[in-house]
């Protein structure tokens, strides 16, 4: 029997719905299975754990994750309780940096079932490999003045091992796909940190000889994932940008609410975190409704991790076939809870197993 | 007669095609009006005077172009001849700082006879007021190391003034339209600069006690142009946020050749400029078939600026009626050239003169 130690952390808002469910359908698949086992820890680490705690996770938070196969989290945020710098910095990015989750996968797909915004959704398949460790988000920065005078100083921090990292790992993806990688920069707006950002993609497609290219500035990047999707297969993405087209992606599938990100530790020191795109989500926690897709397919991506590939391919299958029989949320324009979508998925993965 | 100077700088690729047709329907609108008149000077400047004279602009360019009563721009930028921060940062980037253009206003709506990539696009009528003096766009910043150890520091500095300035605007502008402005931070993200955005944001909001207000982070944000743009009037952001929801502006709209801008100095020191949203495009130029909407439409903003709203008015109803008779370049699924657009316009606005 294989057993995987899985941390879990629903955190805030709809995280506490859609984990659950996820985790019924993660069941089912090691039933079907037979030889496979996950064995849960669950966390209460959330805004409201910070409310009674003055923290977001204990002390010894990351000692405990540490030892887990993997981090199975919902959403992190709840402006109302925590301001969102407090509650992310503290916990989701915090995770993402000390457990050096440098790289972060977020497909988007033409999605059965699924009714695209886009008049044209045109069966487009791309991933995003975002650079997750460093880049816009710094903590390096600070104010000056006050009242009138008051400045802010954000810094982003591009290095060679970190921007290298993230764009070999995007040409090593590409080669088990379709043998294209574009590269969103800036780099005629934002001076320094941008166009060195072009120069290491430039040095890294010339050691993939056999992988085409394509560079743009991430404001007409942005505009092509809405006209024209179906022209990438992965993108390399700064922190930033990767964050901001990988919403656009949940978008042109039809809902963020499926959209699913995988942080990747690709040097083996500690575990991966698996959570949707979406957020916490405020205005529609409590009441049942939210779409588990998203956390159900980050569910896959962990299988894919652990080398149950062929198990991940069957449960988005079936979720794209629930989906297409119209077994919903009203987010895509149907009526079903979070609970029967995860149980109509979990009843097929069985009927067919 | 009233007459406007206008400095003219078709600059690269499809500049040079926008803009003269552009100024042929700027003539005819003096024309129907009788009392209006523009005395154009066209200046060189672009990649190509970059190659013979080793940069974008002569020493003294801003000092000429400083006398005009308005700059009319077409579009910067060949990195196949200089690299973009070189060019942009030596003539657009130049222009808007030196002249204290801190304000680019960029409006993007449901526009007559395009096709929206979207399926239901709803009505949707918006204006981004994009902060432009400051923020993520910046100078400061630098490199140390070589090799594998390079690291590249990027600077983003927002200023008390500037961004309060940006946002007064914003509000001021909301409060003739719909009274609701929406912010567009990163605050759970970028935890120096937003933080301090928000909370100008809070102050401001304050200031303005009938507007009201959202604020979403820009990965929501640039999804809700998307799935939901009618929910917006005015999105006030920073210079590198207005510049990615404007491109994304432009595509919902049916063709980031269509959007314009323009680039407000308000303290009446300076000239403002005006220029569409999309760049050169160097794929499509010396073909004669860019779309001249978006530098058309750039010049009604400029009727605007000299106090000529009604004519402006005109104008666009004109474009947008053309436009829905089927008038129209490839890239909005007609087959005229940039100069059959022009003159189409330029005919109705005689006949209705
Ligand atoms: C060319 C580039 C520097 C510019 C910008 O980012 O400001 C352009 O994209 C724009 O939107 O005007
Ligand atoms: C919550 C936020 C800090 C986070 C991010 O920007 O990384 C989220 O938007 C995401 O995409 O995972």
């Amino acid at each position: 029997m294989k057993t995987y130690e899985v941390a879990v952390v629903p955190g805030d808002g709809i995280g506490k719905e859609v984990v659950p469910a996820s985790l019924k359908v993660l069941d089912t698949i090691a039933d079907i299975h037979g030889g496979l086992k996950f064995q849960y820890k669950e966390f209460p680490w959330s805004c409201e754990y910070y409310l009674e705690h003055g923290q977001m996770m204990p002390d010894d938070g990351l000692g405990i994750l540490k030892n887990f196969d993997s981090i199975f989290l919902g959403a992190i945020g709840n402006p109302k309780l925590v301001p969102d710098h407090v509650s992310l910095w503290g916990l989701l990015i915090k995770i993402r940096r000390e457990f050096e989750q440098s790289i972060n996968i977020r497909p988007a797909k033409f999605f059965k079932g699924l009714r695209s915004p886009l008049v044209n959704p045109n069966d487009f398949d791309l991933i995003v490999v975002r650079e997750n460790s460093e880049g816009e988000y710094s903590e390096v920065g600070g104010r000056i003045h006050k009242g009138e005078d008051e400045i802010a100083i954000q810094n982003a921090i591009f290095t060679k091992t970190g921007t290298k990292r993230a764009m070999k790992y995007a040409f090593d993806l590409a080669k088990q796909r379709r043998n294209h990688v574009t590269s969103a920069t800036k780099s005629n707006g934002i001076v320094h940190s941008m166009p060195f950002w072009d120069e290491v993609f430039k040095e890294t497609e010339q050691e993939y000889p056999d992988v085409q290219t394509a560079s743009y500035h991430i404001d007409a990047l942005a505009a092509f994932f809405v006209t024209r999707p179906q022209i990438f297969d992965i993108i390399v993405a700064s922190n930033l940008f990767g964050d901001i087209l990988t919403d656009i992606g949940g978008a042109i599938m039809g809902s963020i609410g499926i959209a699913p990100a995988a942080n990747i530790n690709i040097n083996g020191r500690y575990p991966s975190m698996f959570e949707p795109v979406h957020g916490s989500a405020p205005d529609i926690a409590g009441k049942g409704i939210a779409n588990p897709i998203g956390q159900i397919w980050t569910a896959k991506m962990m299988l894919d991790h652990f080398g149950e590939s062929e198990l991940g391919q069957k449960l988005l299958d079936t979720v794209e076939e629930v989906t297409n029989d119209g077994i919903k949320t009203s987010d895509i324009g149907g009526n079903a809870t979070t609970i029967e979508v995860a149980d109509e998925i979990c009843s097929r993965l069985k009927k067919t197993a």
